[in-house]
């Protein structure tokens, strides 16, 4: 945990209300440090539906694999979460500690194994001693609570300067919703997934495969359209449950993702997930602005995209943030290297409501005191009209500072 | 300019012997900035041979435009560089500019526009007024002078901290010809092509098709095989020119690039243009350590590049070595990005001749004092074998430091 909380933190956390059929503990179990609270345990006393989104690293963490091992079940009873060692690149020995850590969860809960799920950040390559989450474990299942969210968000910050917390209402044929959400995340985050764990729940009752469904399709907009430096985790991990509770205010269970009657909880879900990752880049490491990269006029969705990420990406263009330099020469840059079909002169690029080139040169009108005064700003928005097609995206992204340097160059120690 | 000189500059450069056929003038035209040398003169007095290899880049500056419609006649007579301004996405006035400059050139030195080759570096986007040309090319043509090797590296450097020279001799036929090249480059780089300005010149006999064929496989594990920040230029611009004075002294013309009287050019070139682009990393910009990256054990060569690539470009690798933090789990999490195919438990991983880890974990006789000590070190190999094939891929890339981001967060004030 940093020192100073980023600029960018939100001025004031929500209030999180209990979510029926949750309750969460956090303990010290010595992971890596003593006397810090690593661990987190949240428990669903009766089953609760789960879907699950994860890196595409090709070298993921042993929880990323143990959690995509049982994700088919779509049963949750436990989910352990502890920050201080990834379990990441520790061959059979990581195998080994998902499964006495998921041992010990089943016995302290009273489930299955396969109803357990696991998430692991920090140092990657270091073995995780599972042995002691056996000590704890029991205790933290006893003296769970509802009433959690806001402390189990700051129990897994790892360089996060703040908890990441957020909370939705919806209604389902008539009946009334919660999604809670917390998340972590400040570096080595970028899409497929944005790299960090998140974990929403609602008292829904909603069917696995529609829960996945939802969770699939909320994800692009929202993670997958956040990075802070192109590094993408092996341990990226988003779980989303649904207790089921509010069955009992009359909420029929949905089993489908095209029922009409989740329009309004689509929404919100997706609208919890965009409050999450924009929260996991406005606390991107060292940031100091919050960047809203848009790009229309591509050839297709998927190529604006790209191009977006190329431009969110470039250390050239982030640094220019960070110097409140408007730079949009390193834009131009930036959209050209994407490898995606570009027309040098049908380009114009906005820095805010500042157009400051057009048909391939600098707007006639450029105005150095406008787009700098944009600049000073602390949310700056990019835009880039490509003028070929009407493929569009929005990513975000935060400036490059020395302060990242820092942080990443002595992370371990 | 930078105030320091890179730890990392070569001790001392090599002396350039003059080349036959080619002379060199330089002269501050008032580009950017009054009384700084800011333009180079090349002039071939006999019609040289020439090949080029350009930007990748969707987005490509106006000389880059220009170079590639005058390639195809094979002949060069005058090569104008200047620093200060980029004349890229410069819309029709960047043409213009090309145009004009052009006709300076052909006027001082009494050739034709399609033997003129251009190319600019500086900010992109800012008009550049050509008319400044005409009145030093003149002067320049008459001053210029073979023994100017050095002075024009110097010439052409922008955030560069030292010149980039380089000299080799082969034989031919039995006859003894020079190899002599200049680069500037610094930020900005990337392959495809490796971001830079690069001029070489020889005064074998060879023709033109044969030359390309040499340059184009010559890059490939040169300057195409270098990252500072991942970043492409919009001008990025190699020229090799053959000015056949070798002749003189009875070397027969070489007309393909099969030719088997080529191989010891051949690999003399190579070398040149390896040398050269090992200088650019070495200059990148805050650059204070060099970083060499191996993968072997790749499904295939171009796998084996990209998972290179991954590596050298990742921000959390190059921090991790700006702080002598032998953190090999971030080498993990770049080849998992990298999207190519790998398996975690076949992996292995050195830093320098330290292996950290093998078959999916820590190496069992890993030695943190060992890896510190490699660390410690201003030039650091990273090698990772992928354990599926025989791809094989050097690159080459430096450090990511608080000095980068300071010299990016104001380069255009």
């Amino acid at each position: 945990m940093s020192a100073t909380v980023s600029p960018l933190a939100p001025k004031s956390y929500p209030d999180m209300p209990v979510l029926r059929g949750v309750r969460m503990a956090t303990a010290a179990a010595g992971i890596k440090y003593k006397n810090r609270t690593d661990v987190l345990l949240m428990v669903f006393d009766e089953p609760a539906a789960v879907a699950g989104v994860f890196t595409r690293s090709k070298c993921p963490s042993a929880p990323v694999d143990f959690c995509r091992a049982n994700l088919p079940t779509g049963r949750a009873r436990a989910v352990v979460v502890n920050s201080g060692n990834a379990n990441a690149f520790t061959g059979v020995k990581g195998k080994a500690a998902t499964d006495l850590t998921a041992r010990s969860a089943s016995d302290a809960v009273g489930c299955g194994m396969d109803e357990v799920y696991l998430a692991s950040t920090g140092v990657i390559g270091e073995p995780l001693d599972a042995t002691k989450f056996a000590g704890v474990l029991g205790d933290m299942h006893g003296s769970a609570t509802g009433d959690f969210w806001l402390e189990a968000a700051k129990a897994i910050m790892t360089t996060d300067t703040y908890p990441k917390v957020a909370t939705r209402t919806a209604e389902i044929g008539g009946v009334t919703v919660t999604i809670n959400g917390i998340a972590k995340g400040a570096g080595m985050i970028a899409p497929d997934m944005a790299t960090m764990l998140s974990f929403v729940a609602t008292d829904a009752d909603i069917a696995p495969a529609a829960l996945q469904a939802l969770l699939s399709e909320g994800v692009g907009p929202s993670f997958n359209s956040v990075t802070v430096d192109s590094d993408t985790s092996t341990s990226d991990t988003l779980l989303l449950f649904a207790t089921g509770k509010a069955a009992a205010d009359g909420q029929v269970k949905v089993e489908s993702a095209d029922d009409p009657q989740l329009s309004g909880f689509r929404a919100a879900l997706n609208d919890l997930l965009k409050d999450l990752a924009l929260q996991v880049v406005r606390d991107g490491e060292g940031a100091r602005k919050m960047v809203e990269v848009t790009v229309t006029g591509a050839e297709s969705d998927a190529a604006a995209k790209r191009i977006a990420l190329s431009i969110a990406n470039s250390p050239l263009v982030k640094t220019a943030v960070a110097g409140e330099d408007a730079n949009w020469g390193r834009v131009v840059m930036a959209v050209g290297k994407s490898g995606e079909m570009a027309d040098r002169d049908r380009l114009a690029i906005w820095f805010g409501d500042v157009r400051v080139a057009v048909n391939g040169e600098r707007d006639p009108d450029y105005s150095e005191e406008a787009t700098t005064a944009v600049m000073e700003k602390q949310d700056i928005v990019i835009r880039a009209d490509i003028g070929l097609g009407h493929g569009t995206a929005t990513v975000w992204t935060c400036d490059l500072t020395k302060e990242y340097v820092a942080i990443n160059g002595d992370y371990r120690s």
